[in-house]
């Protein structure tokens, strides 16, 4: 069931790499917002001359969240719809052939196939498929954003040859009923639903097809389990890593390389540093970004200790969200992929023996992919106006070419204006986003504003789901809010700043609590409060008719500073309960250095009362919404608290697939993100605007609003946090 | 298959209802412990000359607690086995006839059936069964100690004439993927499993088979749904009960009547008063006990308003552990069942119009059942040291006859000392139980001891599983323990403790929560130690050697009396958390009566800290095991908390059936049994007697055991808690 699709040619798309946007006509619907792609992974061909790439869409009709596979032609941007399937990931191409291959799920779980350039997708491995990624009983592990998905194949690697593949299986252990003790009984106060427990299978094929068992691995071996083996090949040896899990709990990477003679394995560094990146430079050293500021030095740490500077640059490489990064068959140029740090979106940078250069412009460069002598390459370019597109690569001239749009759909929507903005807040500390301005905004009259918030992902890609969630930005913009969409203040703004974060996240003690609270949390509050003045002050902005939303990250933004500032009337946060009392058991060192102990400890109590949300609900005066995917006792006790004190609040819980499974973080399910977008409007609406929607799915709720807001005991008054002792 | 089996013929055990025991002759084994027989229901045939009721109990073969029918001649005791299923319930009389009704699981869930006395079971009503009680994942309602339980016929009633039939079916609601918002959503926070939902439908059947539905009932009415419909059958209505529960989720009880002749059902009483028992009198009043202490005044509160005194006796009728109650056709005559306040047992009293006269010896008479003009009845007798036997009563005379033994292998066991006792504390408030002697008991050494603790539940039954759970008591004492059964005092001693005990129970602010803590739990402690403290002053006991168990309510005891006392060196703490700060989202009302408010209000903390358990680890001496049929959070915060003050403890969690699936609070997998068994008397006698036992299936946590004992801070050095200010 291949269906060819000439999706838009390069004829009426092609040219300059610029926002096609300026051809569309037409405003943004909410059908546009849950239909967004999200392209997940691309592979150009070995000859350079065509690509394959996979986007993530929801399908309304089947309202499942489908993988569909594209192959486009580069010279003339013709694109074919190979493949429709549930799960679509980790194309490479093959070495050797023309083909590529990627892990399928096409009904028996995720296998690992070879699809030909004709469309044709034939097994490579089918293995039964029985360990689940997933928010569902007896999952595996959980999984990120997608239905619950029976794995068979976990990852896999072709030797540059192509002679040799490296693979992962799984296979679920059945459930035993077995006794358990201690840690083993204590890891299921965090959990909602029961795990199921696999076992990890590295198997060696070579070009005769014949299978070698190189390992078993235990369901604890997360690099396995999560397809980060750094899988590379060396002198006639396979180079994996693994993890290893000592008694206590402590975990080390291994690196092990296996013969490919004999398929015997020996471990090469029994404790390997392996971050979440690594590339080696054209001198055989690691790259990274060093530094703090708005930009950086580019340097190779070479492996005699001395460290080669390419020069300092208003970018870092290494993030986790850029493209990662590539190295020639000579090993005399990388290609790392580079987020900026002012206005963030995300390129590449070209780094030979001597010095480094960018590729790359106002649009975001995600998804790369090139051929073996990294002459050639293609990769997905977006921004936040720009829907993302098909652009080809010229890697000697530095040019790109755009070749064909991903989402012609959307290119008929007339751009927002959308700008990019840096906020210096009453601390000094900077934070980066953009406004998104109501269409048709006129200078007359001040708009209602809405600050949409996710900790740093606020950047330049197109309606990322990552950031703005099911907070429908552009809606609200045609709806007539102004919309911020803003990153909390970066960490590598100064070293200073960046050791606040080192505390928090590394659980050191190196700060005091109160100053982790203070730079952090409450110093976003204020950053949020601070930009919204600047528009009131402007004049663009209503005071009266301000409001929040976060998930995730952002919703610790939102929950702080709806219990401190009275300047939101209105908030909506998703799915987080990370600050409330609740998860310390679960969070045991993480808690101690934002509060100092747990909330029985006199001592720390008053550190939590500063700034635990449910604590302060007698302080807050906006009206909360918590949409969840998860029934977190945290999240339950935040609109406990907020109800005890009669503010206004809601917690909405979406469901998932069938009773033993739940939504994702990131929801997967499109009526619920549909949902979920009108609820935020709906809330919005009214809460700021006065606005009742008859025809809203949540219409049925008014009349409890009505009475909460009779009885709310506080109007907000405006006034920005107070500063804490 | 129905097996005919021959018990134990009267001609063995008949004659004087004492007990048999004296006919043994070996110790108790840890079989014995697992296969005490629980008899749950009994009926007497409309003749008076057989009865039929039912046992549960353990069969190691299958893995299962299963039902067995049997049926017994009140003349010979010839006693046949007529079915063994999976569950076996609410035994009737069918008026009219020489047979029975029960509703009965024989595979295709929980159906209504006839019995003939040959054995012969045929069905009544069979519904689809899919609602389900029980620990697992979609059940409409938690169990009570049994596996998942699929009901289709949930109640039912005869009217006198039998020839009318109200009965109770449940259908599942299928899941529907939906939203829910606010308190359907905040139910989740103390919730380990998703639940499901059902409705009940009422039906009344004439005697031509007829059925005719009289209501549908939602999952909110939980009289209808816990079968608590006090259904009767008055001038040619049938009156039944419904809860209505309100927007605000207050629950009333509303008396409904349903003509027979129409169906129509009326509301004969909108709020109408329910307590768990009522029994009407001779004069038309209800019956009660009223007073406190030792001795109750029995009494007949007239509907006029005047009350009927017919004198004050050493029991109290309405304890929910005894007989129910009886009533004659002619209405001149009751029989209630009683439960005596020193050394508690069970009897009956036969209230006349004028007085009120006792049926009953040492043994307690539970689960009785009387032909329609109560002249003649048949009860279960058994005590501490008496195996449960079926008995004759004959009203008039109130003589009782044994008739054959239910449990005819524990009739071979020579019977423990167990000696009643009532312990007077420190504080004078009195608590009663037993005494559980050594075999072999001499008097010129000291023994090591343990207190088995379980609320009010030591009495005169058979190693009863609510009361000593899975703490070994007959086991200990052959092994050398001196085991001390002991109940909390009880609430009813004196007018102002029983108004401490209201203050807890009804969560009124009555009584600060200081005194709520010291006049429970903690006069619990002292309790304990009080009676320890006896037994050494009398050389009995060896202070270095003196543990400490308990379940549920016993839980609370233990937790408390290890982290206030110093005079326990181990103890085992059986599945309960109440206390604990992790419960008080789901138990505020009750946490602020105990403790005046959250452990988050800087006012409420100190009453935390004083009596928390997690929040007294540093306090702690002796070596405790919780074990665990769930992961509650509360006692993993326990663990966690002692681990921390490297207290030892271990937590151990037994599986249920199967991944979807929880052991229930009364375990009832006979694998979990003999296994918590056998690991309370590994972890005593390791941390009590330093023994070890190189065959215990705990053999292998010896090795962590002895790596907690060198790490231990503290050696409990026998000292009695501290009054707190």
């Amino acid at each position: 069931m291949i269906r060819t699709l000439l999706l838009a040619g390069s004829a009426m798309f092609g040219g300059a790499l610029q926002p096609a946007a300026a051809e569309g006509h037409r405003g943004w619907t909410l059908d546009d917002q849950l239909t967004v792609p999200d392209v997940r992974t691309l592979a150009i061909a070995a000859d350079g001359d065509s690509a394959v790439y996979v986007v993530r869409v929801a399908d309304r009709e089947s309202d499942k969240t489908v993988a569909i596979l594209r192959h486009v032609d580069l010279a003339s941007g013709a694109t074919r719809e190979l493949l429709r399937a549930a799960w679509i990931e980790d194309l490479q191409q093959i070495p050797g052939t023309a083909d590529w291959s990627a892990r399928i799920d096409k009904g028996n779980g995720v296998q690992l196939y070879r699809i030909a350039a004709d469309g044709a997708v034939t097994p490579i491995v089918v293995h039964p498929a029985t360990a689940v990624y997933g928010d569902t009983e007896r999952a595996t592990y959980l999984g990120y954003g997608h239905a619950p998905l029976p794995t068979g194949v976990r990852s896999y690697s072709w030797s540059p040859d192509g002679r040799w593949l490296w693979y992962v299986v799984l296979d679920a252990e059945p459930y035993r009923q077995t006794m358990r003790y201690d840690a083993d009984v204590a890891s299921e106060r965090a959990q909602r639903r029961s795990s199921g427990r696999a076992t990890a299978s590295i198997f060696l094929r070579d070009s005769d097809g014949q299978d070698r068992l190189l390992a078993k691995r235990p369901h604890s071996d997360i690099s396995t389990f999560f397809g980060r083996s750094f899988v590379s090949w060396e002198n006639e040896e396979v180079h994996y890593d693994v993890m290893e899990v000592d008694a206590d709990g402590l975990q080390r990477s291994v690196a092990m390389a296996a013969s490919l003679a004999t398929g015997v394995s020996r471990v090469v560094e029994d404790k390997a540093k392996r971050g979440y990146w690594r590339l080696t430079g054209p001198h055989g050293g690691r790259l990274s970004s060093e530094g703090f500021g708005m930009t950086r030095d580019l340097v190779e740490k070479l492996p005699d200790g001395h460290t080669r500077n390419y020069g300092r640059f208003p970018f870092a490489v290494g993030d986790g969200r850029a493209v990662g990064g590539f190295r020639s068959v000579d090993g005399q140029r990388a290609i790392a992929g580079y987020r900026t740090v002012e206005n963030p979106r995300f390129g590449l940078t070209v780094i030979d023996r001597k010095k480094a250069r960018v590729i790359g412009g106002e649009a975001s460069l995600n998804n790369c992919d090139f051929t073996a002598t990294l002459d050639r390459g293609v990769c997905i370019a977006q921004s936040q106006n720009m829907p993302p597109a098909v652009v080809s690569i010229d890697v000697a001239s530095g040019a790109t070419k755009r070749i064909v749009s991903v989402a012609p759909d959307h290119e008929t929507i007339a751009p927002l204006r959308t700008e990019p903005k840096i906020w210096v807040n009453r601390n000094g500390t900077k934070a980066t986003g953009f406004i998104v301005w109501p269409r048709d905004y006129a200078k007359d009259k001040r708009y209602p504003a809405i600050v949409i918030t996710h900790g740093t992902d606020a950047d330049e890609r197109f309606a990322n789901q990552e950031n703005q969630w099911e907070f429908p930005a552009q809606l609200f913009a045609e709806r007539g809010y102004v919309v911020l969409l803003m990153n909390v203040p970066f960490s590598t703004q100064s070293a200073d700043f960046k050791a606040i974060y080192d505390t928090w996240v590394n659980e050191t003690k190196d700060r005091p609590p109160r100053e982790v609270q203070d730079r952090i949390w409450l110093n976003d509050t204020e950053s949020f409060e601070d930009a919204v003045s600047e528009l009131i002050s402007a004049g663009v902005v209503d005071p009266k008719r301000v409001g929040i939303a976060g998930y995730s990250r952002g919703s610790q933004s939102v929950n702080v500073t709806m219990t401190q500032s009275q300047m939101f009337r209105a908030a909506s946060s998703g799915d987080g309960g990370y600050l409330e009392p609740a998860f310390y058991q679960s969070l045991a060192g993480s808690y101690d250095t934002v509060y100092g102990g747990p909330p029985t400890d006199p001592a720390a109590l008053p550190n939590y009362l500063r700034m635990t949300p449910s604590l302060r609900g007698n302080k807050a005066c906006g009206a909360m919404l918590l949409q969840m995917a998860n029934p977190y006792p945290a999240s339950i006790d935040l609109y406990t608290a907020l109800r005890a004190a009669q503010v206004p609040a809601q917690i909405s819980l979406y469901p998932g697939e069938d009773a033993a499974s739940d939504e994702t973080h990131i929801f997967h399910i499109p009526s619920n993100r549909l949902k979920a977008m009108q609820e935020n409007i709906a809330w919005f609406d009214y809460w700021l605007l006065g606005k009742r929607d008859p025809a809203s799915p949540f219409a049925g709720r008014y009349a409890e609003w009505d009475r909460m807001s009779k009885a709310a005991p506080r109007q907000c008054d405006g006034s920005k946090s107070a500063a804490h002792d």
